[in-house]
């Protein structure tokens, strides 16, 4: 029964014995992590042959003969950007390969905009005066970190389900200040959304008063479904081609949920324009990316169609959990009307609202119990979820033994706050 | 016989006889790069153990039991930084552990100052006007480039062949928009000079007038060296700790010349308290390094001992073409009083002055005779030697057999520019 339907004594009633039941399973000491989109050990071990994919010196020559042993190639293994490029559908003229880490991809070109500006001879954004960003909320706190840090403000723009509202989006880029839009259009973090072929459109075909106006396009999960249902998204470099806008995207790439976390290599997709202005800045800070590592991909990935298998392996550990998640929710929440969560056809992490002004209580009280949850307004600019009520849940990581003591708990703490907020009022 | 002291005759006898045998060495359609300091394929194989360093996933745990193939674990793998504190005769608590390039650390840590501010609540640099570094010449390229790039003006200061001149240094920092200086104290490039233990502690007790200036300590050849006569270099931090002067030194090492160039662990050395100001910015710039690569190098170098001795092997086979380089350059170029050059005991360069007026000639001269030297006035700043006389000498890369005909070409080209030169006037 919903408890804003409940009688304040059915309510008492109710919250003691969520009480009772949290008691016991605080007693129980468990000590799970469910914070991060971190891949578990099981899928770690399908990329293992990663580790001797250059088995000896004859191994570590590109298809040109480059010893990638040595200094040199600063544009890396070709053949690594054109598996990017047809995973992607784009030109490899359309890739910048880089490092372990697009996070850090997504940093250095903010910084690169703020030092130097973007390509097109616009002034850098510290000669601009007070510089803001757009971010679909909720959305992943790492983008907003970025920002904070290098003092650009952040603007929330809500999502709709098929990605950020468009009207609100236009409205915004009237003003010149704003110069970007952080968005993860595939499987969105946390929500899952993919963004619609309309929202998609409308993206590529704004009118920002800013000329340097960037779109921080996220591809983290772009080939990272689910289920046999995937969500298809909309090509935006198709759209924005020999446009007005076709400079004006700027889109990330990682093989991090596909080989090894942090140890995988990391692309930047833009115009070739961009491509090559970016190379240019690059060439003052580093002589070449690990060639070593990119060729390592470039062997044990192969080619397309074994990336795609190997992601149908992925996904078929992370499916169950997945699953489990959401039965478990249906079970133990559907009755309480204030309660809403995603079930996506893809990426790493479920949405959930709980009732509002509680969200802060439920992850504290989830770590009290054992379960950690990222820390409760993460998903808003600032920490700052202005209903206290959004939660990320992030299944990828414990087993499916330990998911199912896990969700139950959260769940408990989802109603205990609930029933906790309707009897102080 | 000096061409200084020749008859104009005898110059144009000479003159004539050195054109002849410089269409003979075209005519041989060489084809040589003595560009860039990059080990040879010999010394490449000194490290292709590296490739097997990790034979399993029971090898990707560290030491402390994390496995490596996975996120987490932002200040890398630990043994490594004990390795590394090791070798540097620093403690853990002073080394950042990177990714592949230390370039690229240097980089980050100057845009970092510029963009936030050094540790100690200082203005960001951006924010403080016109901002000047002092390059001790000749010097590294990229040192420069990083600098111009970010437009901080670029003051020479003398070197010695005991560092930079002191005294110019002292007078500089009195201007407190000088905010750094550039120093690769140990094998110096170009010059293969290793700062005597005066300048260092001079350099310690400097006294400058920025609060936020900032000594960039390029340790690229600290543990290179060639021959068993070393250069010894004292450690700047055992001179600073505890003193004004103790967060006023960023140093950089990589094991680029050690394992695989490019493809190896870079840091960062400075106080614990630099490191961990370093650190809380860089969490927002990525998840953390490669540990792969990190924990690889841990497995492959071992310890201490094991590093030292393949320097050895290093020295083994680079000695010879360093003395095979100045044999030929006492051959062909001692009785031109007017030439000079470097004959170092670690490091990858040999420094050669040429006439004054004739170096971009030379190098002219030796590209279209298909030799490649680093192009002439790349070891100032803004690629401007005001004397037009310093050649870099990159001996690693080409094989014994093709520097025996690489250097006398040089010789040559360096005695046709003189011998031209003087003609004219």
């Amino acid at each position: 029964m919903s408890y804003t339907k409940m009688t304040s004594e059915a309510l008492r009633a109710e919250l003691a014995s969520l009480r009772e039941r949290y008691r016991d399973v605080c007693a129980q000491n468990l000590s799970l992590d469910m914070s991060r989109g971190k891949p578990c050990t099981e899928q770690l071990g399908l990329s293992d042959e990663l580790l001797f994919a250059l088995k000896s010196k004859d191994d570590c020559l590109t298809a040109s003969g480059f010893d990638i042993r040595n200094y040199g190639l600063p544009d890396g293994v070709s053949e690594l950007s054109a598996l990017f490029a047809e995973l992607l559908n784009v030109s490899a003229e359309n890739i910048l390969l880089g490092g372990n880490s697009s996070l850090n991809m997504m940093y250095d070109t903010v910084c690169r905009a703020i030092l130097f500006g973007t390509y097109g001879n616009c002034l850098p954004w510290k000669d601009q005066g007070k510089i803001k960003f757009l971010c679909p909320v909720p959305g992943y706190d790492r983008h907003f970190s970025i920002c904070k840090r290098c003092g650009i403000d952040l603007i929330p723009v809500s999502l709709t389900g098929e990605g950020p509202d468009m009207d609100e989006v236009e409205e915004k880029i009237k003003d010149p200040s704003v110069k970007g839009i952080w968005c993860v259009p595939k499987y969105s973090n946390p929500t899952g959304e993919t963004y619609s072929d309309e929202t998609v459109r409308r993206i590529a075909a704004m009118h920002p008063a800013a000329p340097d106006f960037r779109v921080f396009w996220d591809l983290a999960y772009i080939i990272h479904d689910l289920d046999d249902t995937p969500d298809r998204l909309l090509n935006i470099f198709d759209l924005i081609k020999g446009t007005e806008n076709e400079n004006m995207v700027y889109a990330f790439f990682s093989t991090s949920k596909i080989t090894y976390p942090g140890a995988g290599i990391a692309a930047m997709v833009s115009s070739a324009e961009n491509i090559r202005h970016a190379k240019q800045d690059i060439a003052y800070q580093t002589i070449s990316p690990d060639k070593i590592n990119q060729l390592r991909h470039a062997k044990f990935l192969k080619n397309a169609d074994f990336v795609r298998d190997l992601m149908k392996q992925h996904a078929a550990i992370l499916k169950p959990k997945f699953d489990l998640t959401v039965r478990t929710f249906e079970r133990y929440l559907s009755d309480l009307s204030f309660v809403r969560w995603t079930n996506p056809h893809g990426g790493y992490f479920i949405s959930l609202d709980v009732m509002p002004g509680t969200a802060k209580r439920v992850a504290q009280l989830c770590k009290q119990a054992g379960v950690t949850l990222t820390p409760a307004g993460a998903t808003f600019p600032y920490g700052d979820d202005p209903q206290d009520q959004n939660l990320r849940i992030a299944p990828s990581y414990p087993s499916l033994a330990e998911m199912e003591i896990a969700v139950p708990v959260i769940c408990l703490c989802v109603k205990l706050a609930a029933a906790e907020k309707l009897s102080e009022q």
